[in-house]
């Protein structure tokens, strides 16, 4: 039996090694200059501060942690995201892995987990869009120099996700109950073929739900848009398993393109957290 | 910075991404009982046990913790034996990794370790050949049933593993000082290319070196030889980067044929743990 700390661990590593994924790093995929072995080195670095979650440290000092040390490799910023997720729900699991629970963690975070969290930006370097003017102040890319602004705003960590949705489908996350990462869990569980391939389906079936959020920030709306229709039409006919070759073609398009659809891989990293923590994942 | 359990756990990680490693799981292969999942959990579950020698834990006890966890998914055996080199090395770098002190980890093993080992069989299937007649009692196989034998007759871990040398190479680890886990770290230190094939580099160098010892017990000796003939004619044109299709022949082969050369893969997740220990492998 892992731990939940070993379980979110696990989930990323399994969120990398599924493939089909198209757009990112999977066990058949490198980036440039972004490789499998990256993630390998950043889930391995992320086990204190997902530890610390777990002994019931706070979210944004766990996430700190995680984030520092999962950017002790060469390749960046690999999964700042998929830990903004894990790290609440690793917090819930102390208790029980339901939406009430993680509502309650992400809801009961405060104007110091929000401190550590622009600290975490320090450490790496996450791809953002310029904020509206009026919250120029609260911009993460100032790191710690943003904190008090913070401070005098009284911002918990959650204000400052809630502030991100519309945009950042991780911030929707905590704002939601963690709704698409449940249902992600689901899935996993319901879907078919070896473990690689069920990951990539769900992952194509988030993708062609939503447009993915990163793409957005980096490629445009329309573009993600597109993205995101050509992935329903994949995901509808369950092209992981019943027409591979479409799958590819359409991977090797988004590369070529630079279109990444992390956010997308994050929300599937939680949701094979959840369903590891829940054992409707057997492995 | 990595502690030593968490290079250890990379180390797993590295070796199992690491292609094309002929005969066995890799980032590209899964075998029909045994997927690269498995060694993903396997390498997460091994943690409490890596800790256990990193905090000065005993051997014995630690390796059987480390085996217990690992074994905890549905492959089976997939790392015994490299935990079987990790466990001391990790004991070792808490001092300083060099032979001379790995050496005084493994000789300072005592009775309890031998008894700890032994434990160890009963969490996982190991594939193991017959004792000679004069060593039955001291079957691996009876798991702590031989513990009363190991204890009149006064055996250390050491004495035990010293016993299996020749035919166990994993065992040679032990009483050479941990030669070749010490050369395959400098040699993946300046093999060239992406990591997972300077893995796959020295992986084929070894089993080009030494006819692997599980090959020999499960498929005879004589196919253990071919086996490494074939291994050091590829290693010494360096197929791996020179003529990758011929490496992917032999590895087709291998599979078909259930060749799969475990104690090779052993040496190289041992030799990748001391790079990273020294620094000398960037990621």
């Amino acid at each position: 039996m892992q731990t939940p700390a070993q379980n979110a661990q696990l989930a990323l590593l399994l969120e990398v090694a599924g493939t089909p994924k198209p757009g990112n790093v999977d066990r058949h995929r490198d980036l440039t200059d972004l490789r499998f072995e990256h993630f390998l080195a950043g889930a391995v670095g992320a086990q204190r501060g997902l530890e610390m979650a777990q002994n019931g440290a706070a979210v944004g000092p766990s996430f700190e942690q995680a984030v520092a040390e999962m950017a002790d490799q060469g390749g960046g910023n690999t999964q700042f995201g998929a830990l903004l997720l894990l790290v609440p729900l690793v917090r819930a699991a102390r208790d029980d892995l339901t939406k009430p629970v993680v509502e309650g963690v992400v809801e009961g975070t405060t104007v110091a987990d929000a401190a550590a969290f622009y600290r975490a930006f320090e450490h790496v370097d996450v791809f953002v869009s310029d904020p509206p003017t009026e919250l120029d102040d609260l911009d993460v890319r100032r790191g710690s120099e943003a904190i008090p602004a913070i401070e005098d705003r009284g911002l918990t960590l959650f204000d400052i996700l809630e502030r991100g949705v519309p945009g950042d489908d991780v911030a929707r996350e905590w704002v939601t109950g963690f709704e698409r990462s449940f249902a992600a869990a689901n899935q996993l569980a319901d879907a078919n073929g070896a473990l690689s391939e069920r990951t990539a389906s769900v992952f194509l079936s988030l993708l062609g739900d939503r447009p993915d959020t990163l793409v957005a920030k980096r490629s445009g709306e329309a573009i993600a848009a597109e993205v995101t229709d050509r992935a329903a039409a994949l995901a509808d006919r369950n092209a992981v398993q019943t027409d591979r070759a479409a799958v590819d073609a359409f991977a090797d398009e988004l590369v070529e393109h630079g279109i990444n659809p992390g956010t997308t891989a994050d929300v599937t990293a939680a949701g094979l957290f959840i369903a590891l923590e829940h054992d409707i994942l057997e492995i």
